[in-house]
């Protein structure tokens, strides 16, 4: 009954040991590589003292070290608990905390932060990636790869946590879903059957890895069915279409901003003819959005899923273009079951005139928020996640997402929560309330506007709330427009109404 | 994280639902049928008061209520605990009484030892499927599917019990295995995906479906991957090929003394070009055999696995023609490992002078024997099960079976257990030392040849002994020969030395 998620590289690495896994800048290697160097990263964790059920943060681009990173982690039955390289000091510490984390994997960009919010975090020993002079206060992540690989892959249980993601869910403080060996496999294997990803496949891997949407349904798809993985550490348009050109790849995974870029580019010229699919997820897509980049892109088809941090990742699927609707997420990939509720828990009949909340259940549903039994009870109700989002099902049994929960903000495909930003704004001394909502943003798909209310007599200007929110927030995270106003819009219980700053 | 191995029937249901899934004599079910009536089932069982991980036991043949029983059990959240039609009342009773069974489905035929020995476990409800009239003491099968279908499946976490699988392990009792909903659903995918079964298959069920072999190989396989079933309720080698040829079979799995009768057959004017791939499992099948049923069935390759009720049921498998090594047992399946080990538990060099156990570890391993942590904790090993078969690996990595266990007797496919015959034996007051051991026979493989010293002075028979025996076990398991020795032959340590015995 044990079951470790990184059987899916061990059994790719034995089925095609010298099919290149990963091309990343000049440098390849092949699935035996990966599998060996992985393996060594297990060895040498475990040699540090590390025991089964540790955590271990890892905080990397997209680089071939994230998976050597990753599989090691697994394979020494250890947990991965991947972390967002923009993270401030204080967050990280919050994460490291929270989690429980014995050790952090950084990259010497980020390792300022990083190794300040390791030592706040009560000092968890940081291990940098590093192609230049080794940060401060970091040891060399090469250490961690010269022991011998023993070949062994623990032997988990199937149902053991194999991956903390950190989400805010629906609002509030980070909390890191529990997304187990099991849970993981499952969802990498369907989503691959359904999208019919086979080791001919090459995948451009463009978003990040430390996120659900890459994690699941680009990283472990392809190791999964013993694809390549083509590795774009950083989203520029024009590097895509090099990627495609240079190494044949044939599924693009994206969220919509990155769809609106490429589309403002010109291809004259390029061959482009590999492509066959574009997945796109984490926030709606226009339809004029797919119909023009498939008039761009012939030969493409553009397939829209749907899921959550909480749902490892895939929830509900296009499956082909001749199963796809358009605006549709689709319906739920195999052994998933997706329902829209009213406010009191019951179904709602299909049809766009009944919104209600979706809400999942099946083996793609997390364990839990680590160590948050209220938030789990609250989000897993009689065994079905509430996604909080708000959509309707059709006659034929397709989703439609109407809101993409009530409040979050989708900026450049990060999920940017409004009460983690507000509550950093209520801590400034001079705010008296504070809302922050998203704005239509051309590029960014949504830009994260403030709207505050000084206390009485109280003092301060834009410039310097947005200098104090800065000094707080990662890089995506903070409102780029603030707005006075003598006093927010409340609806009849005092509640602030977001919809009417909306606008 | 919720999964009902059941899942399997609904995703086939839904994807192709008038895809037949059973055919049996005159009648055909389809995929939708039979995910309702099924469904019915788990209506009936729950209306009943059972609660979700009770334990209902299943005696039927392969018939087509054995899938209704099967996923009804499931759906509901309940055990199945297959048991074999052929018990004796004694027998029953103790399955039931082991198994905590709460209730008991059997057919008219065996109705007799079935209500006998539900009524010696203390009163088990037992339901009778019945083409004649109810037999006394049952009730009607029919009031099971008499409810309405609640679509409803029941979310089971992965790993709870799915099924109580029968089986004496290497000596003793019979144990009932615990299969998970995970392990039974990654067995057949992985030993679908091995073996390239596609909904375009169809499969003949001779092999018991109560059996690992026919459960999990045979009917789950085709479930998941949406092919369809010729149930043969009673191995006849002409009934076999009537049903290739009238409903184009395209995959047989047998035991090998299916494969010595099929070879006996005339088949002249025959059609049997559907046929592609005959499965052999259970016990080793002799190369020659292999090369003579080639020959008679043209375009059909013979496929050997091997595996046990513990490993749910596949452990390796020969995967295709190619790779196929005549009297290898194959290697082992996705996410599966194998390994030699010697008495010190070592690993053995690759190599047939280097015969050791056989340890299975992965996906596939029960969660144990079913109130019996000792027998576990013998069983499963630092994670590894131990087969108890010897046997070595080549310096490919095929595996090969030398000796099935040194003491088991397969008649006829079944397996009999020699210490179980001996403890009868040893209950006759008679008796002083008695040895059961397996003499080869033609027809069935082997029989069942039993070796006793009587006490001093005592007296019996070997017609009385043979009487004896035939109360107390199943049809297939009382010993044919006894033979009465003055001592069994025995080793410096006073064990009988069965080799001796064997000849």
């Amino acid at each position: 009954m044990s079951f470790n998620l990184a059987t899916i590289l061990r059994e790719s690495a034995e089925t095609a040991p010298d099919k290149p896994l990963v091309h990343a800048g000049e440098h390849s290697l092949t699935y035996a590589q990966v599998d060996e160097i992985s393996g060594r990263v297990a060895s040498g964790l475990l040699a540090l003292g590390l025991e089964p059920g540790d955590k271990v943060a890892i905080q990397l681009p997209n680089l071939p070290q994230f998976l050597f990173g990753y599989f090691g982690i697994l394979k020494a039955g250890l947990v991965v608990v991947p972390l967002n390289p923009l993270l401030t000091a204080p967050e990280v510490a919050y994460h490291l905390t929270d989690s429980d984390a014995r050790l952090l994997i950084t990259f010497e960009q980020f390792a300022a932060a990083a190794t300040q919010g390791a030592r706040e975090a009560g000092g968890v020993p940081t291990y940098a990636v590093a192609y230049g002079a080794l940060p401060d206060g970091t040891r060399d992540f090469e250490e961690l790869i010269a022991a011998e690989d023993s070949g062994e892959i623990h032997p988990t249980s199937s149902d053991d946590t194999a991956v903390l993601l950190y989400t805010s869910g629906t609002t509030g403080k980070p909390k890191g879903a529990e997304l187990t060996h099991f849970q993981l496999y499952m969802n990498c294997t369907a989503s691959g059957e359904v999208f019919g990803v086979s080791s001919a496949d090459i995948s451009a891997a463009v978003l990040p890895l430390f996120h659900v949407f890459g994690l699941s349904s680009v990283l472990n798809v392809t190791v999964r069915f013993g694809s390549s993985l083509v590795l774009i550490p950083r989203f520029e348009p024009e590097a895509v279409l090099d990627a495609v050109e240079r190494h044949g790849v044939t599924i693009f995974s994206g969220v919509p901003t990155m769809y609106f870029a490429l589309l403002q580019l010109d291809v004259t010229g390029r061959d482009l003819s590999s492509l066959r699919a574009a997945v796109s997820g984490g926030a709606s897509i226009p339809g004029e959005v797919i119909r023009a980049f498939e008039e761009k892109f012939p030969g493409v088809i553009v397939l829209e899923g749907y899921g959550l941090s909480e749902t490892a990742s895939t929830a509900t699927f296009n499956i082909s273009a001749e199963q796809r609707k358009v605006l549709s997420i689709g319906k739920p990939i195999w052994g998933v079951q997706v329902r829209v509720v009213g406010a009191d828990g019951r179904d709602l009949p299909p049809g766009e005139d009944h919104v209600g909340e979706i809400v999942v259940r099946g083996h793609n549903i997390m364990k839990g928020y680590y160590k948050k039994p209220e938030a789990t009870a609250e989000a897993i109700r009689d065994g079905w996640f509430r996604t909080g989002d708000l959509g309707y099902r059709d006659d034929d049994g397709y989703f439609f997402v109407v809101d993409r929960l009530k409040d979050l903000v989708i900026r450049g495909g990060y999920n940017v929560y409004p009460r983690e930003v507000e509550e950093v704004l209520y801590g400034h001394p001079a705010v008296a309330e504070a809302a922050v909502v998203g704005r239509p943003d051309d590029r960014l798909g949504e830009e994260v506007a403030a709207y505050v209310a000084l206390k009485p007599g109280a003092d301060a200007d834009v410039e310097a709330l947005a200098a104090y929110c800065r000094e707080r927030l990662a890089a995506y995270k903070y409102p780029r427009e603030i707005h006075l106003l003598p006093e927010l819009p409340k609806g009849s219980t005092g509640k602030i109404l977001k919809r009417r700053l909306r606008g």
